[in-house]
C-alpha cells in the first residue's frame, strides 16, 4: 500500500468535509508580541468532539465499501479518538466497538456510550487490550482503525493543515504536537504539497520523547513510562507515521512539563479559548526556542479542547 | 441632555471600529438541543482587554474635543472597566487616573497599571472612592468617565448588539446580563431600533437583583450586599439606565449562583471558550425559564472572559 499523497487528502476532505467543523483560524497580538512572531492557531478544540480526531475516524468510516462496513468498526482507546470512531460510525449507522482499559475516566466512558458505541472492558495494560480487541473482531467481523497508524486516519487528520494552509497563505512554520504521529504525519504531507517551502516542525513533552529518540536513532523506539500531562501524547510512533515523519519534519522540539501548563495558561488568559496541555505543548516548543521561531509567520495546530474541569492543572 | 438613539449608536461604531475587535457569534449544536432553542453568542469574551467594556470606554474617550481630553479621563473602579479606560485613553495618548480600593487584587492592579494609567488607592467604601475620585479631578481637571451611567458609554456598549443584528437577522429575543445597566440599555437600544419585532430580556443574579427590585418598585432600588459569584454584576442601576431598561426591557429574569455557575461549565465544556459568570448568567436564564425560549432564535451576548484561574467556581 503506497504512502498517501495530497491526493489522498484532498479526497479526505470532500468525503469528510460536510460532517466537520471547518475551524477557524485565530490570532492574538498579545501572542505574537510575546513570542515575537506572528502566530496562526488552527482552532480543532472547536471541532466536533472537541478535537481533529473526527476528521480521521470519519475518513476511515466513510472509506470504507458497504460490505466492509456493514459488520462495524472497531478501536482501542480511551481518548478522543474512540468518542470520535463513535461518533463516525453512528452518522453511518454503523456499530462502533471500542475497547477500554476499566479503569478509565467515567467522564470518556460516559461520551463514548452517549454516541452509540459498544465498549468492552478490559484490563488496563497493552496485552490485555490487544487481546480484547482482536476477541471482538474475531466475534463482529468489525474492521480495525487504529488511532493513528492507518492511512486513512493520517490522511484524514492532514485536512487540518489544509485548510490552514488554504487559509493562510505564505506560512514559514507550522507546529503540530507528536503523540502516535496521525496528526503530524498528515500535516506534514499537506503543507509540503500545498507550500512547499513552509517548514514543519514538531512539540512533543520531554517526558514522552519517543518520537526524538526514534528520529535520532532511526527506527521507532517505543515510549516508556510516558509521565506528562498532556495525556494525548503518550503513545508511540507507529511504522507509517514514523517512515512519514523522518522524511517529512524539520525537527521535533522537547518541551518541560512546566513549559506545556505556562503556555496552556497563556493560551486560556489571552485568548479566551479553551484548549487542552496535547495542544499547548505547541505554544510551549515557541517559548522554548524563541530564536528558532522570531520574527517568523507561524501555523500552530490547537489539537483539541477536552479538560477535566475539576482537575485542572493550574496552581 | 435627551436619550441617545441609534444615529448615536452607529456614530459610536464608526468612532471605535477601527480601535476594537468585530467579535465572531458562535453557535453550538450541543447547546441549542440542550436548551429547544437556537442560539447565537456574540463573543465579547474575545474582545480588547477581554470585555465589552472597552467599547464604552473609547467611545467616550474619542467623543471628548481635544481642550476635554488634555487634562485626561478619571474613573473609579477595580473591574474591566478600568482597564478600559486605560487602554483608551493610551490610544489617545492622554492620560488616565483609576481610584481604586486598596485591597483589590493584584492582578488587575497590574492589568491598570500596565496600559499605563496612574492608580490612586483609597479605602474598599463607596464614600472614600467618591472623595477620591473628586480629589483626583480637582487636582488633575480630568473628566469624570463613569462605568456605565454616562450616555457615551451606553452607546458605545451598544455597539455589540448592533453588529449582533446584523449578523444574525429575526432574532427573536436577546439577552445581555445586567449590572449597572451599561450592557443592557445599550443592547435594548440597538436591537429595537435595528430588529423591532425583536424582545430584549435581562439576565441577573437573583442574589444582587436590584434591577428587578428596581423595574417592580418602578424607581432606582441600589444593591445590598451582593453575595454574587458574578463579580462584573454586583453594581446597581443609575438613573440614565433605569430609564432606558424600563422602557425597553420586556423583562428581568433572576438566576440562582448555581445556575450561574452551571452555564458557565456548559459554556467551557461544550463550546471551548473562557466566560466569566457574569457572562454565563445569559444561559443560566435560559435554563431558568426554558418556556420562555422554547423554539426561538435568541441572541446572547457573552460580556467578558476575564477569570482568574488559580480560583475557579467549579468543584
Amino acid at each position: 500500500m503506497k504512502e498517501p499523497d495530497i491526493c489522498d487528502i484532498r479526497e479526505a476532505h470532500e468525503r469528510i468535509r460536510r460532517h466537520i467543523h471547518r475551524t477557524p483560524v485565530f490570532t492574538c497580538e498579545t501572542l505574537n508580541r510575546m513570542c515575537g512572531a506572528e502566530l496562526f492557531f488552527k482552532c480543532e478544540n472547536f471541532q466536533k468532539v472537541g478535537a481533529f480526531k473526527i476528521r480521521g475516524a470519519s475518513n476511515a468510516v466513510f472509506s470504507l465499501t458497504r460490505e466492509e462496513a456493514s459488520n462495524g468498526v472497531a478501536t482501542h482507546s480511551s481518548g478522543n479518538h474512540a468518542a470520535a470512531l463513535a461518533l463516525a460510525a453512528r452518522w453511518r449507522e454503523i456499530q462502533a466497538y471500542v475497547v477500554m482499559p476499566e479503569n478509565a475516566p467515567g467522564v470518556k466512558k460516559k461520551a463514548v456510550a452517549d454516541y452509540g458505541a459498544e465498549i468492552i472492558f478490559c484490563r488496563p495494560t497493552l496485552e490485555a487490550r490487544e487481546k480484547t480487541l482482536a476477541d471482538v473482531m474475531e466475534r463482529t467481523g468489525a474492521v480495525m482503525v487504529h488511532p493513528y497508524n492507518d492511512y486513512r486516519v493520517i490522511t484524514g487528520q492532514g485536512t487540518a493543515a489544509l485548510e490552514l494552509c488554504e487559509d493562510v497563505p505564505n506560512l514559514d512554520l507550522v507546529v503540530a504536537p507528536v503523540g502516535g504521529g496521525g496528526l503530524l504525519s498528515g500535516t506534514a504531507l499537506s503543507v509540503h504539497a500545498l507550500s512547499p517551502g513552509t517548514k514543519v516542525v514538531a512539540a512533543e513533552p520531554q517526558n514522552a520523547d519517543d518520537a526524538f529518540q526514534s528520529l535520532k536513532a532511526g527506527h521507532v523506539i517505543p515510549v516508556k513510562e510516558p509521565n506528562t500531562v498532556a495525556d494525548g501524547l503518550r503513545t508511540s510512533l507507529g511504522d507509517k507515521t514514523f517512515s512519514i515523519i523522518r522524511k517529512e519534519v524539520e525537527t521535533i522540539i522537547p518541551v518541560s512539563e512546566e513549559s506545556i501548563v505556562d503556555a496552556m495558561r497563556m493560551i486560556w488568559e489571552r485568548m479566551k479559548i479553551i484548549v487542552e496541555p496535547s495542544s499547548s505543548v505547541t505554544l510551549g516548543a515557541i517559548k522554548t526556542e524563541p530564536g528558532f521561531f522570531a520574527g517568523k509567520r507561524v501555523g500552530i495546530i490547537l489539537s483539541g479542547g477536552n479538560v477535566d474541569l475539576a482537575s485542572l492543572p493550574f496552581s
